[in-house]
């Protein structure tokens, strides 16, 4: 452990309980305006932003990194326009912090409020993409929370670019010193020392793989929210209006196949599994789709490779999907809770009362009926804004928005109210 | 680490993982069966809880346990119906689970709805008094969580007589098996084992001292909700009517001074502090508090030992208060937020001003604007029921009833809708 970079980060964190006490004060109206000012300096600072992310590509490029990786680091002026819109964006949606949970009053007088407030500080660690520097920043910030970034080497000029754009257009018109922090360093042991901060970290959200999420986990001290994988499953039930099994099942597999509300396994009640599958098949090859099955499958269809156990906890997100005929609802369903990642899953039936007993039985964040599972999304919600979509069961499940960002305390108004003998008089 | 004692704590988490998937179909009424047969169980179990309660006891006072200790883990026939009442207590609450927090329709047509479901699987692990293994299970599951519990090896005899009890009552009426575990070591290795079962576990409460939290802590990998300290403050400010700030000081410090939420600090603002010291100091005195001051109460109050830094970090747990005079409302909430505990703070005050700075500055879960700090309680709150009190920020703060026991789920409910091309007609 380099004394350096613990000292360096701890005193980060220090400075950030200062300012989320700052944060917490803030009107939601001085927030906006802090929130329009970031946008505009983020747009004043394309040409030094362009210019770092030139760098961070020029390294990535000489070590070699493959073109997806290359694509997600690179920014140019329509990608930076889109990062200072979004930051628009966050300042147009509704403030949580300060809202009335619930208010009652106790019959000795007393009024209890439960009202919302911020979490207070947030690590964010993430990989490649230089504008989760903006998004999660941006998102903690509306909701009164300071943050403490720590992103990818490979993006580390863009983000320190991105960064100082944000800070300095939010100081001059009231951002508190300290609010939103970059760690310079990026090697693993930074995130170790973020991640047993607990004395000034309240909450740490990794996004990225399951390694960078792993690595959290096993040092964090504090809550983490989790964004692991989506194996989402489609469930076509005995009673399933075929057409619409067919859309939804081709929706929710290739609308966009490398996100994490992709249909990775296809469920297929036996009764319909003549009719249903060569229809489905067919559709989903014309889109490129190769098909995987269990033995049930491959005796109606031709061409499918067979699926190993391996490929029912597979998360592709490629153009490949598995499908395996069940026997019954509960046989869906105990598949879907032992091999899925209990995030969300869809049933197409006209069965209301199958339908029902699925949406209740599912042990997932999200639970559709007659639905493309690419609706599991916090835009998609109405939340107008995700952080991202959690699966953990604590705190914050499924997507997560604003209000998702904050806590909350009780407040208590009284009249002398006593344990011991009632009220002063 | 002995395998034996990870494979059978694991084989219990597995266990426990599909018991949570019967209990979170059974209805309100088949719980509160459950409920109502468990009290007649532990009522009839008398005998045998109290024989095994008597091998407890003796082997704690061969080992010279502590008097305060010995009373903690003694159970009389008083005791076991005080559990047996609460138990049938639980069963008259109202059922958070499958209530429907919010729903909303979108543009597109879906409904989409949030409603509270069971957690899952819930750890507890606990120090001496044999009660709470009726207390926490039975919180658990009426909240449709599977238990697994981990005792202190002081009440091991009482804990299995208890949980044997339950069971068996529970067993009769329809309780899954494995709903409620206890496991039957009580080395601090199947703490770590327990923790780090992240694959089985979706929280662990631990129940006890700083040492005890502290070994989860280190170990998990899955949620803890933590019930750390209560460094409570009492803040008398220049505008407190001054008879109602010496019976909340008093009713706060004496009413129960072993308890989390009692006094352990009275923040005095310098303009009144003439009039209330000594008016508090000789109503305290009466009840047998030692005080200890800062040099400025100590040049007003004789007899007060001069107090320390580390006075203002220590929770008493006792008849001692220390004393500070400040100049000022943000001097009095610095303290506060510097060297409390963020569990509850209250301000005496006539001035609403003053007092809603106060609630909104403090960053505590409960804030109190004339309340004595005894009644941060789920209890005094009306939740029927208190699994404790978070001192976290995420999920659960401040008192945690059955509310705070579940999660939720986003039931979607559509017909065809696709995020590509719109509604299948």
């Amino acid at each position: 452990m380099s004394p350096s970079i613990q000292e360096s980060i701890h005193l980060m964190g220090r400075q950030a309980r200062t300012a989320a006490y700052r944060l917490a004060q803030l009107s939601s109206e001085q927030k906006n305006a802090v929130l329009r000012a970031m946008a505009s300096a983020l747009r004043e600072a394309t040409p030094e932003i362009l210019a770092a992310n030139a760098l961070d590509r020029e390294a990535a490029a000489s070590r070699g990194l493959a073109p997806a990786m290359l694509d997600r680091l690179r920014l140019d002026a329509v990608r930076i326009e889109a990062m200072a819109a979004g930051v628009e964006q966050v300042a147009t949606l509704p403030d949580p912090v300060g809202q009335c949970i619930e208010s009652w009053q106790r019959p000795n007088g007393m009024c209890i409020e439960q009202v919302r407030v911020p979490i207070g500080t947030i690590g964010i660690i993430y990989e490649s993409r230089p504008n989760v520097t903006a998004d999660a920043a941006v998102l903690c910030f509306k909701t009164g929370n300071a943050t403490i970034l720590r992103g990818g080497s490979e993006a580390i000029h863009s983000n320190r670019a991105i960064a100082t754009a944000l800070q300095a257009g939010g100081a001059a018109v009231g951002l508190p010193e300290h609010a939103i922090q970059l760690i310079p360093f990026t090697d693993r042991e930074s995130v170790a020392v973020l991640a047993r901060m607990d004395q000034w970290l309240d909450l740490i959200i990794p996004r990225g793989g399951k390694g960078l999420i792993e690595t959290v986990v096993s040092h964090a001290r504090m809550p983490v929210i989790k964004h692991y994988d989506g194996i989402c499953h489609l469930y076509a039930d005995a009673h399933a209006d075929i057409p619409m099994a067919v859309a939804l099942t081709v929706d929710s597999k290739t609308q966009k196949c490398g996100v994490c509300n992709a249909l990775e396994t296809l469920l297929v009640h036996g009764d319909i599994a003549a009719d249903f599958l060569p229809a489905v098949a067919t559709a989903l090859r014309a889109k490129g789709v190769e098909l995987r099955g269990c033995e049930a499958t491959r005796a109606i269809l031709t061409g499918v490779t067979a699926a190993t156990e391996a490929d029912w906890r597979t998360e592709y997100l490629d153009l490949i999907l598995s499908i395996r005929i069940v026997d019954s609802l509960e046989q869906a369903i105990a598949h879907i809770n032992d091999y899925g990642s209990h995030h969300t899953d869809t049933i197409v039936t006209r069965d209301e009362t199958t339908a029902e007993r699925f949406l209740r039985e599912v042990d997932s964040a999200c639970v559709f009926h007659n639905v493309s599972t690419r609706f599991a999304d916090g835009g998609e919600f109405g939340f107008g804004a995700e952080i991202g979509i959690s699966t953990d069961k604590l705190h914050a499940r499924g997507p997560m928005g604003l209000r998702e960002l904050t806590s909350y305390q009780y407040r208590v108004r009284g009249s002398g109210q006593m344990k011991g003998s009632g009220v002063i008089s």
